[in-house]
């Protein structure tokens, strides 16, 4: 039987940061990692092994062993199949039996799936290395790909294997669903779909396949799409198992956790993609599974192992998220209008569209638009969504920051911003104090 | 006699603020801007006018009469020479006498001058379109070209007239002095300048001529400079000649205003490089002079006119600020570790270097270096430094509502930030988060 201090199972981004973070906090305290691959690879960057951006898979592995090593964190590969949470101990697959003082459970996710994806050709965006080279092998051969699902990573999958010249069917109702309100959702239609691209508003209905090869998918418009390889994105589901095996309780199919990231077990944490999300301004039980929420979550759970250290807790994702596609950025945080009526916030919205250089005539001058959503009471700002070039994946933190910290449009008005020609807009017209003023004067009136 | 609601004296960015916003809360007030020429340049944009970026002067204008028209706003081109504020009148050098209720002073700031600078060949970056287009003709035909001064502006202008062709000497003890401390000067120094460009580390100490033409300046270490032209850069002295004229009060050669930018004189307010800076965290008044802090006083001013509608008064600049050279982004934000050294602050500093896309084999990766300044006792952050890509330049703008809403590195450690391949470092790496982790570390020791 081995012995740690801390032992963190899963090696994505929650246990990598987990791990990386109890040794930068204990340095006296034994930290061991299992994961379940030799490898990992960066979960975002897996479009872009697709196309011209990564040379090959293993441009997106992450260098887990040399950072265990540098950092003295015991790596090993297994997996965890039992626990007795009164003794303290974790039984693994090779039979290893390690005992914890405090555990972090980090299991991540695994893809959604679909009824016969045993078909030849169909795949999915995993995370496991070994499947994700399935793919890339099949895709790389496919010439006809249909993608099934319009979120971020269906359409950066998408637009990479389009990048290096497959023809691509689109199957997904809207693009960047949740992320966006409708009208940007339009703008995003717009400038994302070529006219080489077919896009299908459907769902799947059915796979067809020729000799147990995928040959063509029928929607639910009745529409038929050939094609020689399917790929589906349609989200990600927790990966609980071990939890649910070991008696933890769940939560709308995630681990339960308070806001320090503490299960219902002692000395038991869980962080990432497998533990429970709640909306930051709703305080309702979401699905968005986000990497660097994970990390955040992660770091929290780390302050409080042994003492709580801040009394800022996890209190709910605010599924900040950016993404950019050919040169334009999307991004957004906190919630939507569409979500905010929907759960009756009181909520007053306002958008602008600036030049993002200036003077405009500037080399690569283009228009950012961007819409604000405040509380109307308050002015704290719950909400944002940005279209722009690609310092927008640097400004939706800005919008991060303060919705995190609850700060209101009426401190967001006069703002202090660095800006420049050539990396912003005017400072007479930065769109963060201008449609601040303007939501202003929604709520309050003019005078 | 004409009479307004609102007089604006004063063109510039906060004149344009200060008149839009007014226009946007009092729509049923009339509005007069005075400025004293017709056109108005983008003063930031100035330097591009000297390389490739922008294709003429004319490039860099704002549309001024358009705006004011579009607005609703009544634009005259006149100055101001007299007032009396008994009466609520202002005195035009046309003779023109305008009667207001609230006056807005924006009168700027012009270049410092240098002894003997009447010289030909002897330039400023003046903010005036006749007078910059008097240099622009000139140095397009000078190939010799001597840089006094280098602060951002000096700089911005050398390396376009550097990629313009010329031969470039730059004179001036060190880069981008004030906004960076030295081991950031150093990194600075090693990536601006190429090796063809000749730098002074010295003071101007006498400039010489043949027949009335520059032909070569004398530094302080006795070193002669010879050169066709002579750009005199070495920063701005607010324009406080109507105020100091009209017995309004002066502090340290700026207009003395309150928080909510009010003079001395009841119903005048003063807002832009004219007025009174004070420094957010060291409460010292200072020099720095910004456009997008005058865009910020100005909103401040004018939400201030008739009533005081936030309790978020302008408490001083946090000199937030960003350049570009090449394809290298430099920011810093409030005080940095020398200023703070010196004031006397109990500060900490922590540095670190991460990888600005993820994985770090994505094409345009490279580097990127941040510095956080926090507090010893509360860990509220009071400063940045950040080098890097082009991001950085709205990175900045994240501290900056950070340093403005006295975030501490406790709320950063977890905070959530949108992270993409694409566009930032890696969620577990993210250099704000990991920065505070180090501070803390460093602050309250491990464990």
């Amino acid at each position: 039987m081995k012995e740690c201090d801390i032992l963190v199972i899963g090696g994505g981004p929650a246990g990598i940061v987990s791990s990386m973070s109890s040794r930068a906090y204990y340095p006296d305290k034994k930290v061991i990692v299992v994961k379940s691959t030799e490898e990992n690879v960066v979960p975002c960057g897996i479009p872009y092994i697709f196309g011209n951006k990564l040379d090959s898979l293993e441009d997106d592995f992450v260098p887990c062993g040399k950072m265990a090593l540098k950092s003295g964190i015991e790596l090993l590969i297994d997996s965890a199949v039992d626990a007795n949470y009164d003794d303290k101990t974790v039984i693994f697959a090779s039979g290893e039996i390690i005992k914890y003082d405090k555990l972090i459970i980090a299991t991540g996710s695994t893809p959604k799936k679909v009824p016969h994806s045993d078909i030849k050709g169909v795949h999915y965006i995993s995370k496991n290395p070994k499947e994700l080279e399935v793919t890339y092998k099949d895709l790389e051969s496919a010439q006809n790909i249909t993608i099934i699902g319009t979120g971020f990573i269906g359409l950066e999958v998408a637009l990479e294997l389009y990048e290096k010249g497959k023809t691509i069917s689109l199957v997904g109702k809207q693009l960047l669903g949740k992320a966006f309100d409708s009208e940007f959702k339009e703008l995003i239609e717009k400038i994302i779909l070529k006219d080489d691209i077919n896009h299908y508003k459907a769902h799947l209905k059915e796979i067809r396949d020729i000799n147990g090869r995928v040959s063509s998918i029928l929607t639910d418009n009745g529409e038929e799409i050939k094609c020689d390889a399917l790929v589906v994105a349609i989200g990600y589901a927790p990966d609980t198992k071990f939890a649910k095996d070991t008696g933890i309780s769940l939560r709308s199919d995630f681990i339960y956790v308070d806001e320090y990231m503490r299960t219902v077990k002692n000395d038991v944490f869980a962080v990432g993609d497998c533990a429970q999300k709640r909306d930051f301004v709703t305080k309702r039980t979401t699905g968005i599974m986000l990497a660097s929420t994970a990390s955040a979550e992660a770091r929290t759970a780390v302050s409080a192992l042994y003492s709580i250290k801040y009394s800022k807790t996890f209190s709910g994702t605010i599924a900040i998220f950016s993404t950019v596609i050919g040169d334009t950025c999307f991004a957004s945080a906190g919630v939507t209008q569409e979500m905010a009526q929907k759960e009756g916030l009181d909520i007053e919205v306002a958008t602008v569209v600036v030049d993002d250089k200036h003077p405009n005539k500037l080399p690569n001058s283009r228009k950012q638009t961007i819409k604000l959503i405040c509380m109307k009471r308050s002015g704290v700002v719950v909400g944002a969504q940005i279209i722009g070039g690609i310092d927008v994946g640097e400004m939706i933190n800005v919008i991060g920051v303060a919705i995190e910290n609850r700060v209101s449009i009426y401190a967001l008005i006069n703002l202090q911003v660095a800006t420049h020609p050539l990396l912003t807009s005017a400072p007479t017209s930065y769109p963060i104090a201008q449609v601040a003023q303007k939501l202003d004067i929604k709520i309050n009136g003019q005078r």
